[in-house]
């Protein structure tokens, strides 16, 4: 498939080099668990949406060195022949449980967690961040958009200023997955089955030897799915009456047609383009418009009430405008000890001089505990042996692990992480992306509107149980007692 | 190669319709001119680096519809079967003028200039603005790091963070073009001959019982190239003795050691690294530093003197940051007329309601003129029987068309784009990126250091000549007049 990498190589150097470290010293089929987790939630908002792990499984299953591979780390004069051999057999054989894809995720949460040898859980780390974050950055701002919108009908339309060509495929899985109704990327089409869509382009009107012949051509070759692109000379006196005019002819055969604004002030042309098509007899002909369109400008639109149905979104669905990476991170949470004997699993966490890098340790699971009505009220990591229980009161406990708790009694609780592969294999049929797409629908529609706010939202609780905050304590006392 | 699509369904949508509708008018052979060019320097600056060039050639080289891709076109019940057999022998056949990879522009001018057949020129349209957009803008803000670290040592650690698998190759491919010495990518090390580096992660300070031990199992297995990660526990108080302790190990053994700083106040930290190293006698050891830099955090850190060697950049580097895509157009700029017969070549232009987005017509070159010394003085785009001359005055013009000129005499002349592809096939050996770089590193150098400022740069001129201005006029005219 398109956009999928198949070679080891697609790693951080010092994944390669660290990993002959753990193969000299022995340590390299210790168990270890690494947890990947995003610190920040991005673009100011309150939540974000998990996704790509359909592409990173199908990745994980074919990634290994081919022999072009190995041999362009043998010129490097860094590795041991028996090193490469090793690395000639390199598979991804370890389990994985992660969140589904589509799935509603908060900062310090666990969404996905792989189990497997130190040497192949370590070396597939830059393919997790950048599979996850990547499109986890893009479901999250299509999200925003398409809520922006009042769950209206949004367009991705960004190859062009997509960021290398897996750039726009991957960003057009994410944001159909994060609610756009389909896409212009051809390709994309065909690898995901996501509809593909299109008006015309400005090449096409400056083509013909006038604006009007341009849209009746295209009209008597599509006339059931003209859509005019109406701002290549100007909108108003030019544009829209040719679109009149040649819609006339569409419909005199019983064919509607629409009309894209490109330029301009949207909000001002919109209006004055809905009026003149009203008056015309069009009112079935929809306004499609586009021209660097984000979140904040679609709000405004909206909240203005200004005429349009259809927003064709690109750069800043694609990109992530002005915030263009999530912060993910994939972090040792649990190492089997013992050198080169391998012993017990001992939970570890990193501590660092900036106190929010801190990690949690151990092997965890995630719950979401829903008390008050239908909406989701908090989720809480806990240790392997723990699982709060419909009405049985639990006191949960904040995440940094200082004196905040709270107690309750949920109504309702739901496992967020489940195993998605097994020795390297994944364990079951993955959903299709219309299932993923209406997954992400259902959840988020299940959250208070509080939390969904574009700015300065509610802060969503994500907390811990009293037993992994204890560990926590434990390794930090530990910790403070060795410096 | 990873990375290069070959696939023509990377395209738009609409790119595919419109090729229908010119094969059905019989328009599809037309001769056509397109040029690619942007229109605002990314990130507050006044220039920008083009970059994209030979990832271009090569995937054009390559670009067909398969029979698979020709089958899902055909499921979409759009296209007659006579038009998919005709895709089916689309290859792109055409001519491209092109300025070097490496250099620097500006604003408005034709950088990249396809000569060919509509539907052909049409249908790349996509590939062409998705390579040279995402690497000129990963080339540009490379610049700018490196340009703020004063022509330092920058290296490329973003593969985690990137917008996908060819959002970190291509972004790899792009920042070494603009300065950066070496990447963490292994796998654009293989496809691009960059050189791969890196040091070592936090788990690998926790896959140990100690920091120390941590520390020492590294040095024992890399002796040479030993960099200490010190901020896993605590740097100053943890990290640093211990990579002191290790390093002193390693100087008995006549070698050196580095240390990398991951997190906390750079600036202070710095400081406080660089005087016990030197206390301790490690002189040579060099400072690495990384965690979320930028060129404004290096500027600053450069200018007040903190004792860094190395720059490990990630996200902000390979992604842009907060300036995620690179404005660059692909737009009409002449077509033969007459249809279905083929007619003379007419120069055209796209007016649009926001004036910034009006074209420049017709078929043209582009020159940068000095005559200050050796510094540029400014650029002038012409048409194809125009060449200014050293020597010779020749009057300029703003390219809005509108009165203000300017006569120089200019000292020298260099024009900037090259035929690069005739009929389909690269016409000439693409230099390796090694070259690439030094070719950016001398013309970067020869700009007058005020247009290279990081904000509220000296604005570099990029005028017009008489005769594109009088084209230009007289297309408005007789647009005012049909209005």
């Amino acid at each position: 498939m398109n956009g999928i990498v198949r070679s080891a190589l697609f790693t951080d150097f010092y994944e390669l080099t660290m990993a002959q470290g753990y193969w000299k010293r022995r340590i390299n089929e210790h168990r270890v668990v690494f947890d990947y987790f995003f610190r920040r939630q991005p673009f100011g908002g309150g939540y974000s949406v998990f996704a790509g792990l359909g592409t990173l499984l199908h990745a994980l299953e074919g990634f290994h060195f081919s022999k072009k591979d190995l041999e362009y780390l043998d010129s490097l004069g860094v590795f041991d022949e028996d090193f490469l051999d090793y690395l000639a057999g390199f598979r991804f054989e370890g389990d994985i449980y992660a969140a589904k894809e589509g799935e509603i995720v908060f900062p310090h949460e666990p969404l996905l967690r792989v189990e497997g040898d130190l040497v192949q859980a370590q070396i597939i780390e830059g393919l997790v961040l950048n599979t996850l974050n990547f499109q986890s950055l893009i479901a999250t701002k299509s999200a925003r958009i398409w809520l922006a919108s009042e769950k209206g009908r949004v367009m991705e339309f960004g190859l062009r200023r997509a960021q290398g060509s897996d750039g726009a495929l991957s960003a057009t899985r994410a944001a159909f997955i994060g609610g756009a109704y389909g896409s212009s990327n051809a390709l994309a089409g065909k690898e995901f089955g996501i509809p593909v869509l299109g008006t015309m382009a400005h090449s096409w009107v400056m083509s013909f030897p006038s604006e009007l012949e341009a849209f009746k051509a295209y009209a008597e070759i599509y006339p059931k799915s003209a859509t005019f692109l109406i701002d290549t000379y100007n909108t108003l006196k030019s544009g829209l009456p040719n679109a009149i005019t040649a819609g006339r002819d569409l419909a005199k055969k019983g064919y509607s047609f629409n009309v894209r604004l490109d330029s301009g002030d949207i909000d001002y042309l919109s209006r004055n383009v809905r009026q003149k098509l009203d008056e015309a007899g069009f009112h079935s002909s929809k306004i499609v418009v586009s021209n660097e369109l984000d979140e904040a400008i679609i709000e405004h639109l909206v909240t203005s009430k200004a005429p349009i149905d259809v927003w064709g979104v690109g750069t800043n669905l694609v990109t992530g405008g002005n915030e263009s990476a999530f912060t993910g991170v994939y972090k040792l949470a649990e190492i089997q000890s013992g050198a080169p004997t391998p012993g017990t699993m001992k939970p570890v966490m990193k501590f660092s001089d900036n106190p929010e890098k801190s990690t949690n340790p151990g092997t965890k699971r995630l719950f979401r505990l829903y008390n008050d009505g239908e909406y989701p009220r908090l989720d809480i990591m806990t240790l392997q042996d723990e699982m709060p229980k419909a009405g049985v009161s639990i006191t949960v406990h904040h995440p940094s692990g200082d004196y905040r708790q709270l107690s309750i009694v949920p109504t309702k609780v739901e496992e967020l992480l489940h195993q998605v592969m097994k020795n390297g294999t994944s364990s079951e049929q993955q959903p299709d992306l219309s299932q993923t797409r209406d997954y992400f629908i259902s959840r988020v529609g299940a959250f208070d509107g509080t939390y969904l706010r574009q700015l300065n939202p509610h802060i969503y609780k994500v907390s811990i149980s009293g037993k992994l905050k204890d560990m926590k304590l434990g390794l930090i006392k530990k910790y403070l007692r060795k410096c």
